[in-house]
């Protein structure tokens, strides 16, 4: 059985606007070979954007309505990977993925594969149960996807849960207590849970070097693929795994690379010509632009308070938070390279690369 | 008589760190050959912004003691440009700017010349009024550097005043109506009859074709060289004019494009190379970032609330305004071409550059 | 035919959530006789505030399901007014007002109608036309709920929307111009002409004193009961008006009065008395304040930049729009007086009540 | 001798405008008498509030110049306490504290004494170090003012300092770790040292009760009299003791009292009361309000997220800091109950006075 994945990019009106997913259908995309949908809202990206659970909400109606099922068996099956923030020039839109099988005869082209951890409690997120069950995920897409080698993976999108006020003061009704009761740092802990999860997985970090107390703080380990976003309408992982497979057909591939730091062109410009564009003197020009079917990356401040030795703000800055800041930067750099704004550009990348960099993946249409 | 210019760009570790400043007048620089600061601080750049007049109070503080003069008397001589805002990736910076006598034979190098316009009355701000005065203090400029036609002027640096809640209540109890008594959209009206000025005084656009109603309006009006910063602490222009002279030594030379839209990489680009450096593949190199002096850029969303076809969110977010957004994208598209973050990205760029985009100017050390 | 209102008071964990609504259906209350849902969300009540139309689909959904017919039907027939905002310490909550025929005797008691507007053209809106069809929404909803004078009238709830970039551009399309391109402006002009038809509709300012000129500008023209509150999420405006009817049973009251400013507490306490509650030396005592079924209120920032002769900043803060530090002012003042936060203090009161106070209202059980 | 302290509340146009300070002199006040000056300046009252900082370069360089001394002898003399934040309504202003020498018998007044801590290293802050030293102040304030016991203090102001990422930072190179890295959480664990070393002072809370790991964690702590601020713009504590002296001459009257909540509107009239105001049916008669010479109280949001069973949502927005919505919402409430919006709401209540609410001091001139 040979499998083609597709991946359509869709603009979005407003976060609860999926008339372009349903035009999609209509023009004959079957529903049920969706098997994630991947969405850029523009809320803060933080504690308080609603704009991911709208969205989610949303889908899950209108595909309900068009598999004639319920919402919740939607978003039982469909991943659905909400990533808020828009910040600096970048334009909403959603990212469809679906699979089917094919006659056609594999090629070596764009795998996907997803699977999901179970919910987690409070006390667990943003600690080695979320590390561990994020790696089973992993690995449990990887297979889905017929992907037997961590090398043969491009790319790992995780979407996870975080703590609300609610949800600690559920745990300590418990006697429990969370890894933090600061809700806005319970996004950094769990992204940086699940991307360890997806490091143990591809073989990056032994488990040896893994424990709570890295968890957020030893900056040194890092996934090269991994990109996890928090979000408050979910309380377990859902994974999906982007490679390359050979029993698989189609027009599309992968390539990544990683940002050393928020300004890395060049890095951008790898990921580029991995997936078989040339950007030449700087920006790819229209017709090549047009060939970026996405391209997801991780965003985040340094640690140290500069870039390259310049002092940047973002850290200290109490209006607005230092994720938005880091989105717009690496979202301006990342439409210099393409020429475009639709871009997944995706805040927090606690261990996602680098401190202060950050994954970078491009899925286009071969030439 | 030969004059060199010199452009310093200093750190400041908050708004009112001026110690780098004082370090440079340690090391020799004559504090009496200061002719403008210009300064790019953390705060929103939008009303409430006081970090720019807390930089300039500080600024003027520490000069009076070395001048052994008053403030009043510093700020009434030397140009205070200040530029709020360093999303994204910007580092906070000051550009010193001084010109000295020189016994070295003329070059052809940077020119600089500052002016002012007499205080603004606020029914004045964002109308003819301002226009024809700027205009005036652009020739003045232009004269005091010595460039006698309008194409050896490549910049011309505006800062303005605008309208608070207190200068429009001041007006209407003399019974005069200010051109909007909104204070955030008095900033771009005064931004924008200043760069019409500018635009004026360098035969870019003809004086028939200006008036009230075309100010903030008529967007097919715009300068290729006109960059205009609107600040509470001011109730004057103050123009500083940069271009290259004939009678001017030195290694500095300075060139100008136009960014047709927010992630409009090639015009930073050629601006780069039109100051002699090479990006080549996309980056500068760090040998070749360390000879760029200064970049100036204005930044704005575009009118249309699309880039290239896709939609932005700028205008739509009530809880981060237009042009932090703007500056944050457009700052990321001049990091990722520059390889540094402490570039002077101004916001707001009203009749400064098509609508959406805006003039760069790069000033760099000669190889 | 006596009817009986109802008015139910139910949290919500996060603007999605409706399950307190579906407590009240599982308990008892019958889904078709909800006439209107007021809800308070926690977004930014400015343009991009998306938790207000994540309310109304998650209400619309359930609420289809309950009565078997579609979302569309649903908001076809139920007035949906959510309110963004619950800045300070106010706290989000759905009002469920429902009414039904009922065998009691009549008392003169709460009596609630609803009537719509058709759906207004971009450039209709904070227009003329905008006035006149809220003041014949308005003798429908009075006609509807059995009310002859407008004496009897003690609120007039009004949802309407607002002019986002789009629609704008929509209108330009067509060769129309918008009463403002600024969409946040638009939200003022909106609720502005609202609510000067309910003025006209209540004989409190004459047909003659109105006109698109004065829309905005003429702050001496106010209706003492109009509430408005603009949202993205609709094109019509919904009217629901509150008053005391004699055809009415049931044990609710309702009373207003007028803030003159934001911290005029006299006037809330006025209120709270004319609905039979006692206050006494400043803070209702829990009993009492059990017995208040829902407070509404209009905050507003005073136009004049003061309070009481001494500055405010809401209006010159970029950070915070000016409307959500009102709603905190009112909200603390009102919760000082009832002793409890869920109170439905909603921003922008254009035309409502004196520049910079608001009509408040207050439903209660009687003793 | 007699001491009598006086007290000048002035409002500023801006937060670098002291010209009401000069004012006050211009007008007779003795600038070497004014022991402190606090201010509430219009900033966001966090790690990036730059107003405060302005405020005090300001003051120190206008009264360097009216004493003849240096801006670092009047800040080494001066105790300034400028708290940011001015939400709501709240109006901004300096209150002037001075002290002089009296021919008067004394009444038994208002009385002022003020100290300093030792600049604090940044790894002791947030921890016992603090609290220690802080205790030590107060108990030096109190000897300066010739108040011996605990009870004769009805408020304590501290003016504290925070972390920033460059201080950690130098911390760090010395191989010392602070107690958070997070710099707007330093900024609660310097608030709560302070408060807990004003406790120790004022023997409300035993030595034994106290160590490193209760600040900020053990909220059965508090102080009933304590209020701190934060600030960037310092590095030592500052400490200001407000008593009733019986060696103290003068009109003024201290009271205080303790909200247990954000909506203790009783609280905030019993503290009236002590000061000798009547507030009868709630809001004081405008005669009334004149004689509150200053309202001092602190803000914050309840760790349980809500307030009397509601829930509230300042810990959940990602867009405006908790303690903006707090102060905010106690801005709201004490304008009520005082009927002026220039009243000194301090956020950030760590260990002052219980969980959510917060100490409320009333300083008013006899009848």
């Amino acid at each position: 059985m040979t499998r083609r994945a597709a991946l359509h990019r869709v603009p979005m009106a407003h976060p609860g606007d999926v008339s372009a997913v349903e035009a999609l259908i209509d023009g004959g995309l079957d529903p049920s070979a969706i098997v994630a949908i991947l969405g850029k809202t523009e809320g803060n990206g933080c504690v308080n954007d609603f704009t991911r659970a709208y969205a989610v909400a949303e889908l899950g109606t209108m595909l309900a309505a068009r598999l004639r099922t319920t919402r919740e068996a939607v978003l039982e099956r469909v991943a659905m990977v909400m990533s808020g923030g828009t910040e600096g020039g970048l334009s909403p839109h959603f990212l469809v993925l679906s699979v089917a099988e094919t006659e056609e005869a594999p090629t070596g082209a764009l795998a996907i594969g997803a699977a999901f951890t179970p919910a987690f409690r409070p006390e667990e997120i943003g600690r080695m149960a979320q590390v561990e069950a994020t790696a089973a995920a992993v690995r449990q897409a990887m297979r889905e996807a017929g992907l037997s080698r961590p090398e043969e993976v491009h790319f790992v999108q995780v979407k996870c849960p975080l703590l609300t006020t609610a949800r600690v003061a559920e745990a300590a009704s418990r006697g429990r207590e969370v890894a933090t009761a600061d809700t806005y740092e319970s996004m950094g802990l769990s992204r940086g849970a699940s991307a360890l999860g997806v490091a143990l997985a591809l073989e990056e970090v032994p488990r040896t070097a893994l424990s709570d107390a890295a968890i957020g703080r030893d900056l040194s380990l890092w996934s090269r693929r991994a990109s996890a976003s928090a979000g408050v309408e979910l309380t377990r992982n859902e994974v999906i795994v982007f490679g390359m497979g050979s029993g698989w057909a189609g027009d599309l591939a992968i390539a990544h690379d990683v940002m050393r730091d928020g300004i890395d062109l060049p890095a951008v410009q790898r990921a580029l010509a991995g997936a078989g564009l040339d950007t030449g003197g700087g920006q790819l020009d229209p017709q090549a632009a047009e060939r970026v079917v996405a391209l997801l990356v991780k965003a985040e401040p340094s640690s140290s308070g500069e870039i390259r030795g310049r002092r940047h703000i973002m850290a200290d800055d109490s209006d607005i938070n230092a994720t938005r800041h880091a989105r717009a930067l690496v979202g301006g750099v990342v439409a210099a390279a393409v020429g475009r704004t639709d871009l997944f550009v995706s805040g927090g990348a606690e261990h996602q690369g680098p401190d202060g960099g950050g994954p970078v993946a491009v899925i286009a249409r071969r030439g």
